[in-house]
């Protein structure tokens, strides 16, 4: 029934813009704004969920006066001001600073975030894998692979560990590090009663750096941690230290890390989010051979466990029912 | 006492060779024999136990008549034969095939391996670093940089672990993967009761390698394991599969590898052992983009957790009496 009622619209749509006016009970449509990256399994999966659902992705948006939902990824700022009838944002991650850092977002448009579990399962294996990558030196293997060179000098480099921001994504990356043997050490904002492992807080970042020299980015962006690795930071690193970067490119200075490689503060960095992504063609990191670059990857929403949270909300705003997982734009959470 | 006794020999042994006549009590030497690998963490650790113990390094052997130690990795055949006084063979590491193999070992002379629970961990760590390069697809992402390439498409590759050898490291490493997420499947020569994964023995190879899409192999080396990694063996594979060696390179049979990833039947490996290490300067892995090398690095025996085995052995060989960890040759451990 209501894929023929679909139809209808189209040929009305195609005809005319007058269809909202005549009829009440118009069908809905979502939009999917996420620039670069593949949605299909997205779509794919609202289609299982609702065959009859009318998904427009960007940049081919058919009808912006339908669009009652809209999916956002690192939209293009501005872009959500073209869509009149609006009712619900929701982020395709964990974080929603990608949307409250457009300044034209509606403020009374309510937006929702994806609480998933399943995102700490790749999450940590990303961290993990960069972790081991530094500890069993597999750059200076590929390196010696190229030149034919046989060296079983040092097979191990001594790596202490330490995980700034201990969220639910921080705590189990601490958790499986420690299970592989790594000595962990945690940093955070607030104060912490009985940790699993040693923890510092606020102005305790000095004493914190100087137990480690393998530094895992999680902290969440906020104005007090934006640009917080930057060249003060480096400067009161162990000599040496690596950096691994899955929180938000804004926390990393990234100009001051390409200086502190270069005088040999910092030995490499692993990264997986930047100031601007898609990271642009003349940008310096990717031709750095100290730097490993992967484009956002490190945890991304499964569709197949977000996408039921999505569909609750849309089920939910055709309801007029309060919705799942709204964030307060105040706290940025 | 004993460093100028030692002084003595020295002296002795330049001028003539027949001191083992006059002097019953002579010092006693130890052989390091293990080209290609730096052993000097070796020595500083022996000479840290007993400050007056002589130890020879090949190539550099001064008095092969006062050996009567030696400890060997990867030794040149037939060496053995021109120390006239040997009374131990100590191999560097927890495998002994590498000694085994050599025909013109004396039989008579008891051989000792290291027992060593430190070599789970790094054993494990490199095999899960390995995984989660392939899970991850670490080197698609560092070929997508050196391009310039930002592409987000499939970020995870379904990743079924099989486990070949499930002896003390097949367990850590299947417990660990277990830990990180993985479906992780066992596989060994015999049947076993009661095990934390699904778990297949000999003629159920078959059906084991239809489970899995990646394989890691952990096989002690036997006359029935030889080889086993073979163009019938890659047939039996899923399509893609990918194959992680850290046991010993006569598992493999190498130009059935290349010929199976030219065939796509197999997609990649990731390699530490070799039939011939240090790899031959004109052999075909150096060059192949699919296959990652490494050059037997995966489980170094920390000389802090084996030296005391051997010096613990060197007292027992000094009074006689039955040494720690002498392996049956017949069995082969």
């Amino acid at each position: 029934m209501y894929r023929s009622k679909n139809c209808f619209f189209k040929y009305l749509n195609r005809k005319a813009n007058w269809n909202r006016i005549l009829i009440l009970e118009r069908p809905m449509s979502i939009a999917i704004i996420s620039p670069g990256r593949d949605v299909s399994s997205w779509v794919k999966a609202f289609k299982k969920a609702d065959p009859d659902i009318d998904i427009q992705v960007f940049p081919e948006i058919r009808d912006k006066e339908s669009v009652e939902l809209a999916i956002l990824w690192q939209h293009p700022k501005g872009i959500l001001k073209e869509f009149p009838n609006l009712k619900i944002i929701c982020s395709m991650g964990a974080g929603v600073d990608h949307i409250l850092s457009d300044s034209e977002i509606p403020l009374d448009i309510p937006i929702t975030r994806i609480i998933d579990l399943g995102l700490t399962v790749p999450m940590t294996n990303y961290v993990v894998m960069a972790t081991l990558n530094y500890q069993r030196q597999l750059y200076r293997y590929q390196a010696n692979q190229k030149k034919k060179v046989w060296d079983m000098s040092n097979p191990e480099l001594e790596t202490k560990v330490g995980v700034m921001g201990v969220g639910a994504l921080g705590n189990d990356v601490i958790e499986k590090l420690k299970i592989l043997g790594f000595s962990v050490f945690g940093y955070g904002n607030n104060p912490k009663e009985e940790t699993a492992y040693p923890y510092f807080h606020g102005h305790e970042l000095p004493q914190f750096l100087k137990k480690v020299n393998l530094i895992i980015c999680m902290l969440p962006l906020t104005p007090s941690t934006e640009n917080i690795l930057n060249m003060d930071f480096f400067r009161q690193c162990n000599k040496g230290t690596y950096i691994i970067n899955v929180a938000r490119g804004n926390h990393l200075v990234e100009d001051d890390l390409l200086a502190a490689i270069n005088e040999d503060i910092i030995s490499g960095a692993f990264l997986d989010v930047f100031r601007k992504e898609p990271l642009p063609q003349d940008h310096p990191f990717w031709d750095s051979d100290k730097i490993t670059i992967t484009p956002h990857i490190a945890s991304v929403t499964n569709p197949n466990s977000a996408i039921p949270q999505i569909i609750e909300n849309y089920k939910r705003l055709k309801t007029k029912k309060p919705f799942m997982n709204q964030i307060n734009p105040i706290l940025g959470y």
